[in-house]
């Protein structure tokens, strides 16, 4: 039987979320053995946040949550791929559809960013 | 000016590498700033071991080398995702094209090995 190596990384597995339609990378975040299993019960995704010391749901704050669609596992069992669809526009809290929009190119990490919502009023209070 | 932020996790960064052509996730392994840099000059992936504690190069036995065709990072700079051309039939040391080959069915692992070559033959020494 297969199970989850958690003690690579002191409890914690890289999770990278996946637009199901797409294959793009939206983000990448970290579960501990909590929040995969809550992720694989509610059908939405779940978090460890390192910086914050907490759990959190994608979307609890912008309501884009994130609805799953399916979930592999590799070779080591030591790191999640979760499809899913994004609900609302976009997944990085910066408003851009994916975290990921710094490229290298000629020797220089380049911005394109390109939000879909305005941060300031997602997230204000 | 950007730059990466390896202090997160004890100097290391969850790299990401997926098929240039598909977006399929083929592997998830980690790099340092050597790693890293090695990679981005070279065009080839390069990571660090965590359970080896060594450099490696992939493909440096199997000949299954990555050709990186484009590297991104994350809002947080904590994380690149590397897109590929992969040389040789597969990526993971098991044979399959993709390390996440393990999908999460009716409340368990369950694995679809499909594998691409013998690891016996090809790992031999």
């Amino acid at each position: 039987m297969i199970t989850i190596d958690f003690q690579k990384m002191g409890g914690l597995i890289p999770a990278i979320i996946q637009d199901h339609a797409t294959n793009e990378v939206l983000m990448v975040a970290f579960m501990d053995e909590k929040t995969l299993n809550l992720t694989l019960e509610s059908g939405k995704t779940w978090f460890f946040s390192r910086s914050r010391n907490k759990y959190w749901m994608k979307g609890e704050e912008s309501g884009n949550t994130q609805e799953v669609v399916e979930v592999l596992t590799d070779c080591d069992a030591d790191a999640v791929v979760i499809k899913v669809k994004q609900n609302g526009p976009a997944a990085c809290h910066t408003g851009n559809r994916s975290c990921f929009y710094v490229r290298w190119e000629d020797g220089q990490w380049v911005e394109h960013s390109e939000p879909l919502f305005d941060p300031a009023e997602v997230y204000k209070k």
